[in-house]
């Protein structure tokens, strides 16, 4: 795990409680509150017990996304592959975080589980402060791309600087938009008449 | 809306920053911060705009989850059904919440659209006090059911009350689960030896 990856994955630990999102059976989404219970370079691990829907949905799954938010941090997300690891770090866990022993006292502690998040892609996002400033990372895969970026063939006619809300796009040639501080809003894909604007992500 | 399911949709908009979560067109999960706009009796209102992936698996998908997490309220969670309203919902979010102007100012505000959450169900977790509490709501649909039930074939041979980590298991004919205090953790269903412990969700 590189530097940056790490600072993040440090910050979901130290904001601890975030939202885990899975899917279901039926593919709808399904989101609860958790603890981010350790966070090492082999990436974040989480608990969870045997019986909940939640525990299903990461095994049938494999997968699952975190968000996030503190005053310091901001906004955090996350999407990445998970897998259930040895019952030794439910140990490490409740030794990390005693406060579980109040939850699941004494051996009532082996019906969870421990899972890693091994890999997965997110982003730094905040918002509070102008203008916005958003950063990706990622461990063990590809940081994902998103947003806009305006290809060779802009006609330079600016129709784009009026509705950016961000005022993130400068003259050029072709013109550029400044991917840190963008809302990836669409504003400026929707108005340009020379179709020059590329949707990154899916 | 009941009032029951008024108060937790009251509650998602006092805390206002909630976890949204999506599946993207891979099937993937998808998770980010938002803010519960509007909350009324029709259900939540949130805003996205058109060049985002969140805006995308909306349209597409008709759903999203919620969770959310506040010192007062513990931990909130919803999944339900979402459809996009007049743009006219997005003027009456930026009347209730005039920060949004220094985001989109001007009308830069309409490259967003909102969306209703009109229908779906939730759970309201205290996890922090003890014993833990929990409780059900939903609006313009059932409560889905979740937790554990044991049933008339339990042959009270009492192996499930010490498994038990919030002690929530009572001797009876059958025994009985108070399910307001049940963790959902399973262990009660992995040890029956009468498998009498019926899981009540997928």
């Amino acid at each position: 795990m590189n530097e940056k990856a790490r600072n993040y994955v440090d910050l979901f630990r130290k904001v601890k409680i975030a939202s885990a999102a899975t899917v279901d059976e039926q593919g709808r989404p399904q989101s609860r509150i958790i603890n981010v219970m350790i966070a090492s370079d082999e990436g974040m691990y989480i608990v969870t017990s045997k019986g909940k829907p939640f525990y299903k949905q990461l095994v049938d799954t494999g997968r699952v996304a975190l968000s996030a938010m503190c005053p310091d941090c901001q906004s955090l997300k996350f999407t990445g592959k998970v897998k259930m690891v040895d019952k030794k770090w439910v140990d490490r866990v409740f030794e990390e975080n005693p406060g579980m022993n109040e939850v699941y006292p004494g051996d009532t502690r082996y019906i969870l589980d421990a899972f890693l998040i091994y890999e997965g892609s997110g982003e730094w996002f905040d918002l509070l402060n102008y203008p916005i400033n958003r950063e990706t990372f990622s461990y063990n895969a590809s940081e994902e791309k998103a947003g806009f970026e305006i290809q060779k063939n802009c006609i330079g006619c600016g129709s784009c600087i009026p509705v950016c809300p961000q005022k993130c796009i400068t003259e050029g040639e072709p013109y550029k938009i400044d991917p840190v501080h963008c809302l990836q809003c669409g504003a400026c894909f929707e108005v340009c008449p020379a179709e020059a604007i590329k949707r990154l992500h899916p």
